[in-house]
């Protein structure tokens, strides 16, 4: 095995040039297996493995500076760089990330895992090395996705007057997560089938130069040089711009990309090497499956199918059904998703109306704004984005939805601890965030069932609503209590007295255990709560609760500053209301990646963390 | 006058075609007059009176649908839609907003404010007009300037794909607030200065035509069409995209622009019309100083000074002058603006250190992961955005800065109550948004000084931090309280006992009053602390106080939601600390335009309405 050579940073410039080629095969075996097993990004991953191998060829490493996009196609990056051997800890608890951690390695030069982010960054490292007088190189490998993202194009905007090198890679597999969108899609979709601009352009030009006077022609062209640059070249859209573009190039051919990569250094300003990747290149299914390949569970590599059979709902695919219900009921109901159709539930609304349902890119910006117009126009728009990503539209959200009070419905699905992405993709500030906003209502559902509930309360409330839902199965318990959505009020489960259980969406569910260990165990006597709003909170409640009990506990999958519990806090202390109040939320840190269940403990929200504090509370 | 004869909506269409452009005049004469006395945005709207006039006489309103960018420049909108005669009241508590707003006029159609979501929502009512079989006509009003944000992007390649009639006008003073930046703003300028492409256009087409087998080479280039338009189009940016270009057309000729507009409602998909206006237009002062007329205080109409001559220096001010000294004395210092230069106080270091400035245009986003490139780089990256703006950049401040822990520091000025720009400009969210980010440090000075010394100490801590300060006068009292800002520590003014004062940045001033007024009025024993630090909150000095007072008062310029009263609050509630905590800060609501006095009463945070609060509090 050629892989066995490969133990540290740049041992890849010792392997001969005849065995890249079976290098990147086995890097693909090695990347297919672990993934089977451990789960991880697979399509993106086996898109970019040549590519990698090229700029690991033509650049210095660990001087130059390679900023990698979103960050979880950096995979063969971390086999190049001494982190091989760490593969079967991937993504888990304790071992190395899915994306680029300075941490790791002197070779990650900048965390990512949000889109869109990486030109920004690496023109600032380059900027830094311009000031600093150092002459090393920054690379910046972006997807074709991740340029539909509005900082992506303020970083070229910006990158387009440097005077010095800076290589941006397009990674263009002509797909993001799933199918691509919008124009500048479909402008390079016409230059990947650039045939015709090659052979337009060496035919204009034999042409001229065949007819009497036209080689005047020619002359008069390059003479109005950035006009005849429209004419022969295809990347015109970032000439424009003021940046230089190279290619396309084929991104399997690693020969012609480490050509390219050296030649894009030479220049002393901005360039754009256009790379065409295969996204799931080499694995039959990922190339038939893009979107599962894209964050893959576990799987079978025979067949490619999952290696476990989910046989119950998550709360993804509750979404997904009650979007088609509410759409079939109700006309004016519009989905809208960012790039995410498969990842929100949205596909099966996709078919079933598509003239309601709008993709807009990764760009959660407009998204939010684009909702709000519809919402102006008289629709009622259910915007559907991760927890995490909706952090982007923060201003949107206030700006443009909430002064205005327009009802747009947000679905915020993977809210709370998403597991193995880690840090960047965890969904813990939304409650935080949201609840800064006025004229902002926020649910959480306790099951499945509320979900749906939330749902249809929100398609009639007629004013900005947030509906949080946690990444995974979807609780299913509880079935029995289903009071109907009221605005404002939470729902008593189990009322006992002494301690009372406050707690918020999927800690509920967790709220129930904890009560069973407090009652057997503690002998206590334990009220419990569905919370349902977080913003308001029920007032009246918890002035209820407090009448009957010594401590009210919140619990919620969210930070501590700025969430559930302290909004129960603030009620409690300024009403003068006598009761204790225990806050069980996270802490003020970032959560890194690993089994959900693991990570919960580590925050102090699992059950016996819960018990423990409430036990420590009430003992004297 | 012809002006007295526009009373409401559609009263333009009355005008006989040769009196239209006295009519601009009047309007000119009527905005230098009212914002003469009220001060307001005058460049923006004097470059685009005739625009407007002709769009109100293309379009039919109130049916068609308008969306003005920023908004600041929909004074004449508000003329000619029945609102001349609350000129007098603009921008003044209980008077017309300086921004569209729904709730003044039938016209206004979204409201805005923050730059570059005009596309965004167009296209939402442009999409909910087709879902409800309408055919009114959209427009969005953006500026160059606005261009540059990355979510007007976002928009362009998501309207792109439209297959319906949406006419984007692009009102190109070549100016955003200050000068404009970046690769599009160059390529703009190619396209003002198109004469070039014109003539090459006209006569290549001759030059062929008259060849020998020339007409074939036409015909050769018309079948490539997209490559054909790359040749004779000087919008090919846009088009590139989908994007039907039209222009460009004199921003000053009512009659050109009439005819375009129409024109552009034809196209069944996205159009762009380039329409080339000057700003400042008709009004000498405004021509040449475009940044000081862009927002305006009053002034004298003869000269264009400032109509009271300020003695004191502002916060801004002081800032300015701060970072030279930073920059002189550290090399690493780098100074990041989004556009506002002249706003931010940034001009001077701009010109003494031309190499370490950075204008990245309009876009937030990519000017926070920019300076966490440049600090990953090694520099110490200043960057200044006013604190309703830095809400774009929620996601970056947490994904790029404060999870790796990056030394990136926030200048943020606008924070709190700023006046009459209303509802989208206050920045009374940045405690509350900041607080819920884990490894941020947030801190607000008391005085100018201690401005000084705030920065001084952000440049040397090493790890993010923001410093937050308001509009206007820098305080000057207080000058002999200055001890050194040491990490986490709040600072002792007057110590005493009974009520504590707990006051953030502007408040302590606000403090300094109610504490003479429950002093001499109300005989109590007052101590003030200066905060200093919002978080982390000085626990000990909490603790300390708790002791000797029956009630600590929090005093902020921000939301209550998530603010530092909630924090201090937190703390001694969740240390079981006898002590009661009484916040004051802004309810859970907008805080519209008007005076800041005002303003600050209506809110609750002025002198009068915090000593009734603690004497209430304190009154069994």
């Amino acid at each position: 095995m050629i892989l066995d050579s490969i133990n540290k940073t740049n041992d890849i410039k010792d392997v001969g040039a005849g065995d890249l080629d079976e290098l990147a095969q086995e890097i693909r075996d090695f990347l297919i297996r672990k993934i089977s097993v451990n789960g991880g990004h697979l399509g993106s991953n086996l898109g970019a493995v040549e590519l990698t191998m090229a700029l690991h060829l033509a650049a210095d490493l660990p001087q130059d500076k390679i900023v990698w996009d979103v960050g979880h196609q950096s995979y063969t990056h971390k086999i190049l760089t001494g982190r091989k051997d760490e593969f079967d800890k991937l993504r888990q608890f304790g071992g190395i990330s899915g994306f680029p951690k300075r941490r790791e390695s002197n070779c990650d030069v900048f965390d990512t895992g949000h889109s869109s982010t990486s030109i920004s960054a690496g023109l600032g490292l380059a900027k830094a090395r311009d000031l600093a007088g150092g002459d090393y190189g920054v690379y910046a490998v972006i997807g074709d996705g991740a340029l539909t993202g509005g900082m992506a194009y303020e970083a070229l905007n910006n990158a387009a007057d440097l005077k010095t090198n800076y290589v941006i890679i397009l990674n263009d597999n002509n797909m993001s997560i799933a199918e691509n969108v919008g124009g500048v899609s479909s402008y390079l979709q016409d230059i990947r089938t650039a045939d015709a601009y090659r052979n337009f352009k060496m035919g204009l030009e034999d042409a001229l130069n065949r007819l009497p006077g036209g080689v005047a022609v020619v002359d008069k062209l390059k003479k109005y040089k950035s006009s005849f640059k429209q004419l022969v070249v295809p990347g015109m859209f970032f000439e424009d711009m003021g940046i230089t573009y190279l290619g396309p190039v084929d991104g399997h051919d690693i020969k012609a990309m480490v050509k390219v990569f050296r030649e894009a250094r030479r220049y002393p300003k901005c360039v754009i090497v256009h790379v065409l990747t295969q996204k799931g290149k080499g694995y039959a299914p990922a190339e038939r499956h893009p979107a599962r390949f894209h964050g893959a569970e576990p799987f079978d590599i025979e067949t490619g199918l999952p290696a476990v059979n989910r046989t119950k709902a998550n709360y993804t695919d509750v979404f997904s059904t009650v979007m088609l219900k509410l759409a079939e009921r109700n006309p004016a109901v519009c989905a809208i998703t960012a790039a995410m159709p498969d990842g929100t539930g949205l596909k099966r609304f996709s078919r079933r109306f598509p003239e309601r349902f709008f993709d807009v890119g990764i760009a959660e910006e407009h998204a939010v704004t684009f909702a709000a117009g519809l919402a102006a126009g008289g629709f009622v728009p259910i915007v559907a984005i991760y927890s995490s990503f909706l952090q982007r539209a923060y201003d949107q959200i206030i700006h443009d939805v909430c002064i205005q009070e327009l009802p747009v419905i947000f679905a915020i699905d993977r809210a709370g601890i998403v597991g193995s992405d880690g840090e960047t993709h965890q969904g813990i500030f939304d409650l935080s965030y949201l609840s800064t906003i006025p004229n902002m209502t926020i649910m959480a559902p306790k099951n499945k069932w509320e979900l749906s509930d939330m749902l249809k309360f929100a398609v009639k409330f007629g004013a900005p609503v947030a509906v949080r839902y946690p990444r995974g199965l979807a609780y299913d318990g509880l079935e029995e209590y289903r009071k109907p959505v009221i605005y404002g009020q939470s729902e008593l489960i189990y009322e006992e007295s002494d301690i009372a259980l406050l707690a918020v969406g999927s800690m509920v569910s967790v709220a129930e255990k904890v009560r069973d260990v407090l009652k057997s165990e503690h002998g206590m006597h334990v009220t419990l709560v569905n919370a349902r709003f977080v913003k308001p909170i029920d007032e009246e409640m918890v002035a209820y609760l407090a009448k009957q009990h010594r401590l009210i506990v919140t619990m919620e999958e969210n930070v501590k500053c700025g969430g559930f519990g302290e909004h129960v806090r603030s009620y409690v202390d300024e009403n003068r209301i006598s009761v204790d109040v225990l806050v069980c939320a996270l802490p003020d840190d970032y959560v890194e990646h690993g089994n959900v269940s693991i990570l919960a403990r580590q925050v102090g929200i699992d059950c016996d963390s819960i018990v423990e504090k409430i036990v420590n509370e009430t003992t004297p």
